[in-house]
C-alpha cells in the first residue's frame, strides 16, 4: 500500500494547494453562489404577487436560457427529471419500448424512461470523453437489433427501441456528431441530456440543442440553480409547443373554462424560482470563467502525478467544467475509496461516480450492452471540489 | 330573458356590495398574498445558500403542517399532482387498476391516476357537499363490481379496483365519514385529494387526514402558497417513510455512494419554495378567518335571492371556504355562462366549475357511474372572487 499512501498525500496536498486549507465546514463538491442580483430579483418577484405557474420571469428565463444557447425554444419546468420524462414522452417513446441510455449516468436518466414506462437498455461509455460511446453503440446494434419497416427492435426482447438519449457526463461534451450518425443509421430519436452541461459546447454549438430536444438542470448542485428546476431545449416550433402544453396539465386556452385535451403533467416551473434562475443566468459568464480558472489550476497541479490524471475537455469542445474529476491509472475500487475517504476526512467532499445504472436492483434485468469500459471508469473516477467561488472574480486578473 | 336580466343586475350588485367597485385592473378570483414575512424567510433562505432539495425550512415547512392539521407526517413536495400521484403510487396502485374519482374535480386527480398507469373510474357528486356521493358509489358499486378473494374487480371490465380519491370540493369537506364505510365494506384503499381543503375540517379533525393519506396543494392559486408545492399527510409512519424515500430517488443513505433501490421520483420541493411556505403557513389563521369573513358577506347578500343561492359549509364541518360558490337554482348552462361572462366584463373574474372529467377526450372512456347529480352541478355552479385580501385584517373588528 505504500504507492496508495503515497497517492493520498499527493492528492491531499493538491487538493489544499488549489482549494486552500479546508477550515472548520468541510469544502463542498459543488455549492450554489447567490449574490444581491438574486435578492433583488426574488423580492420583486414576491412583490408582484405572481409567484406561481404565471409571471414575467417564466418568460425571461425562458428567452435567456433560449438566446444563451441558440436554441429556438427553451420550455422551463420543475426539475431535470420532469423535463426529460416530458421530453421522451412528447418525442413519442411509449410503454413497452427500450430507450438507450449510458450506464454511467444519474439514476434520473434511467427513471426518466421508467416513468413513461419505458424500458432502459444500457449502453456502454467513452474512456476519454466518459459519455455513451457511439462506436461501442453502433456494433452492439449491429449485433443485437434490427430495423422492421423502419422501426428498431431488439433482437432477443423482440420490442422497440424508440431513442437514444446521451448525457454530457460531468460537462464534458460528448461525440454528439457521431452519435447523430449511429441514430440515423437506426432510425433512433436523440433526446440529450445536458443537465450537467449547462455552458458546454460543441464546437461553437451548445450541448443539448443537437438531438431532436435536449434537457438542463437547476438543481442546487448544477452551475446555475432555481432551487429546483430544469428546462427543455428545441428548435422544433410544433414539438415545442406540445411539450409547453402538456407541462401545463394540456389545458386549451379560454377565458373561462376548464378544458384539457390529454392526459398530461404539471410540470412548469414557478415564476418564483424562474426569478432565481433569472438571477443566475446572468451570472453565469462569470461561474464558467471561475470554473474553468479553477479545472487549469487542477491540470497544472495533477499534470505530474503518476498515478492519477485530471480529465480535461475533450478535443474540439468547450466543458463548462461541472463536476471536476480525475481518474486512476490503474481502476481500483479499494482505491478510489481510500483516496474518497482521505479527501473527505480532510475537509475536501470529493465523491465517486454514481454506482451504474444497470447494477441497480429496479434495473438490474434490464437489457444491456457490453459495459467493459463504464466499469472501469467506475472504479477509476473521482469528482473533486468545482464550487464557482474558489476562483470567482479572479478570472479577468489571471 | 327577463329573469336572466334581472338576475344578472343582481348578481353584479351583489359582487359590487361585498367586493367594492372594480377598479382598473380585475378582481381575481383568488390571489396570494405576499407581506413582509414572506419577504424575510424567502431572504433568509438566499443568504443561507440553501435553496434546493435539502433545508432548514422544508423540515419547517413540513413540521407546521403537521402540526396544523394533527398528522403525524407530512412529506413537501413540488406540487399536488405530484403529490397525490406518489401517494396513489405508494399506497399500492398498480397499472391497469381502477381508482374512483369524482367527476367533478379539477383535471389532476384524474392525471395522478393515469400517472400511474391506472384508469379512473368515474362517480357521481353529492348535491349538498359538492364532493363524492358516498351513498351513490355504494349503490353503484353493489351493482356493479364484486370482491373476490377481498380484491374488488369492476364486472364489466375485469380490472382491480384499487383505490378511491375523494376531494373536497372548493374547500367543502365532502362525507368522508360516510365514505370511509363503503370503503371498508369493498376493500378500497383511501386517499384524500385536500389539494383544496387546507383549513376544512370535519368536526375537529382536518381534511386529508381520514384516509390512509392525503395531499394538499400549494399553488398560486390556494389558500397558502409556495409557488408550486404540494405535500402528502400521513399517520403511518412505514408508509411516511416510503413516499420520503420514493420522493427523492430513493437514495439510500451514504456518505458518498450513489445507490438507489427502486424506480423513484424527483418531486421533493425546494427549500426557497419551502421558506414562502413557512410563511404562508404563520398566517393561514388569519388568511381563513379574512376568508371566512368574506364568505359570510356572501351568505347574507345571496340570502334573500331567488335565483341563486350561496354555498355554504356542510354541517358538521369547518370549510376554509377557498373559492366561494353560488348555485343557481335551476341548472342552466346558458344562463351560468351570461353571469359568468357579465361578471367577468365588470371586473370580477368569476369561474364555472370544471368541465366535467368524464367529457375530456382522454377520458371518455373510462368507466363511470351514473353522474346526473354531476351533472347538474356543472351546469349551475358558480365561483365567485375570494381572495383573504377583502377582508384581511378586519375580522377581529368585526
Amino acid at each position: 500500500m505504500t504507492t496508495s499512501k503515497f497517492s493520498k498525500q499527493e492528492f491531499l496536498s493538491i487538493l489544499q494547494s488549489v482549494l486552500g486549507k479546508s477550515g472548520g465546514a468541510p469544502i463542498a463538491l459543488h455549492e450554489p453562489n447567490i449574490g444581491e442580483l438574486e435578492h433583488e430579483l426574488v423580492a420583486k418577484c414576491l412583490n408582484s404577487g405572481w409567484v406561481s405557474s404565471v409571471g414575467e420571469y417564466i418568460n425571461e428565463f425562458e428567452q435567456g436560457l433560449a438566446n444563451f444557447t441558440k436554441s429556438k425554444h427553451a420550455i422551463a419546468v420543475v426539475n431535470g427529471t420532469a423535463a426529460l420524462h416530458l421530453a421522451l414522452h412528447t418525442v413519442g417513446v411509449k410503454p413497452d419500448d427500450e430507450v438507450l441510455v449510458p450506464t454511467l449516468s444519474f439514476v434520473a436518466t434511467a427513471n426518466a424512461v421508467a416513468h413513461c414506462g419505458a424500458i432502459p437498455h444500457f449502453v456502454d461509455s467513452n474512456l476519454e470523453t466518459l459519455g455513451l460511446d457511439p462506436v461501442a453503440l453502433r456494433e452492439h446494434l449491429r449485433a443485437t437489433a434490427s430495423l422492421r419497416n423502419g422501426v428498431l427492435h431488439n433482437s432477443k426482447t423482440g420490442r422497440k427501441i424508440s431513442a437514444v438519449v446521451p448525457m454530457h457526463t460531468f460537462g464534458h461534451p460528448m461525440q454528439i456528431e457521431k452519435l447523430l450518425e449511429v441514430a440515423a443509421e437506426f432510425n433512433l430519436t436523440v433526446v440529450e441530456d445536458a443537465a450537467e452541461s449547462i455552458g458546454s459546447f460543441v464546437g461553437m454549438v451548445h450541448t443539448g440543442t443537437f438531438g431532436r430536444c435536449g434537457t438542463l438542470s437547476f438543481n442546487g448542485n448544477k452551475t446555475i440553480t432555481t432551487g429546483g428546476g430544469g428546462a427543455i431545449l428545441t428548435d422544433d416550433d410544433e414539438l415545442a409547443q406540445r411539450i409547453r402544453h402538456l407541462a401545463t396539465t394540456a389545458k386549451l386556452p379560454h377565458d373561462y373554462e376548464y378544458i384539457h385535451d390529454a392526459v398530461a403533467f404539471n410540470y412548469r416551473m414557478p415564476n418564483i424560482n424562474a426569478a432565481l434562475g433569472c438571477a443566475q443566468l446572468n451570472r453565469l459568464g462569470d461561474f464558467l470563467a471561475a470554473k474553468r480558472l479553477l479545472a487549469e489550476k487542477y491540470a497544472t497541479a495533477f499534470r505530474d502525478v503518476s498515478s492519477m490524471s485530471f480529465i480535461g475537455e475533450p478535443g474540439g469542445t468547450t466543458s463548462n467544467y461541472w463536476l471536476n474529476t480525475i481518474r486512476l491509472k490503474n481502476p481500483n475500487l479499494a482505491q478510489r475509496d481510500e483516496l474518497l475517504v482521505a479527501a473527505r476526512e480532510s475537509g475536501y467532499l470529493c465523491r465517486p461516480a454514481w454506482n451504474l445504472l444497470h447494477t441497480l436492483p429496479m434495473y438490474e434485468d434490464s437489457p444491456r450492452a457490453d459495459l467493459t469500459n463504464a466499469q472501469k471508469l467506475w472504479c477509476s473516477l473521482i469528482n473533486i471540489p468545482s464550487s464557482a467561488r474558489h476562483y470567482l472574480g479572479q478570472h479577468s486578473a489571471s
